[in-house]
C-alpha cells in the first residue's frame, strides 16, 4: 500500500488540472531538472535554447517539430530530444499532450521571447 | 513527414529489443542525463544513490518502491522521483516496463553493488 509520505504522480490526473495551450506546468523535480506537462495546439514560434537540450515525450495525440533543415513527427509513445542551440518550432494540428524534461528555469520561448512566453515554474 | 535526420524514439519498438530484467538500456541523452528503459520483475536489492535523484516512470504494469519507513506503488502512467540519499528497493510482482531518468554514469545498484549490478551505458 502506498504511504502518504511517498505519493506517486499520476499524469492523467495532473492533465485534468489545466486546459490552456503552450503553458507548461511542473509536476516533478529531479536534481536541477524539471518534468513538465503541456497541452499544445497550433503553431508555436521559432526559438532556440542555447544552453540545453530539451526532451519532448508525446503522451496523447501527435506533434511535429520543424527545424530549418527538416522536421520530426512525434506520435504517442515517442520521444525526441531537441539538441541545444538548434532553432526549432513545435506544431500540433490537433491538441496534443506532452511531457517535457529540461533544466529548472528554462523559458518556453528560449531566446525568442514574445507573447507566447509562459510563466515559469508553475506547479500543479 | 519526418526526415531521416531527425528520427523520433519509439518506446514500444525499443522495448522489443531486449528481454532481461533489471538491466537498463539507454535510449536517449539530454545534456549529461540519460533516458533508459528497463524491464523489471521480482525484488531488486536495497541501495542508495548518494548524489542524485532518480525518476521512475511506469510505462506498462505496476511496481512498488520500498523505503525503510514506507513505500510507494507506481501504476501505469505514474511517475515517482526517489530523492538522493534515500535507501530504496524496487519490487515488481509481475513484469513491469519502466522509463528511468538519471545522470549519465549512474550504476543501477548505487552504493550497494552486487550480482545485480548491470553493465552501464548500453544503448539500444
Amino acid at each position: 500500500m502506498t504511504s502518504m509520505k511517498y505519493p506517486p504522480i499520476n499524469l492523467k490526473e495532473k492533465l485534468t488540472k489545466f486546459s490552456d495551450h503552450w503553458s507548461p506546468r511542473v509536476i516533478a523535480e529531479m536534481n536541477d531538472y524539471q518534468l513538465k506537462l503541456a497541452k499544445i495546439k497550433g503553431e508555436f514560434i521559432w526559438h532556440t535554447h542555447q544552453d540545453t537540450d530539451e526532451v519532448f515525450f508525446v503522451l496523447e495525440g501527435e506533434m511535429s517539430i520543424e527545424f530549418r533543415d527538416g522536421s520530426v513527427q512525434i506520435c504517442e509513445g515517442e520521444i525526441f530530444v531537441v539538441p541545444k542551440g538548434i532553432e526549432h518550432k513545435p506544431v500540433a494540428k490537433e491538441q496534443c499532450k506532452i511531457l517535457l524534461i529540461e533544466p529548472k528555469g528554462i523559458i518556453n520561448t528560449g531566446s525568442a521571447d514574445g507573447e507566447l512566453t509562459a510563466e515559469n515554474d508553475v506547479w500543479i
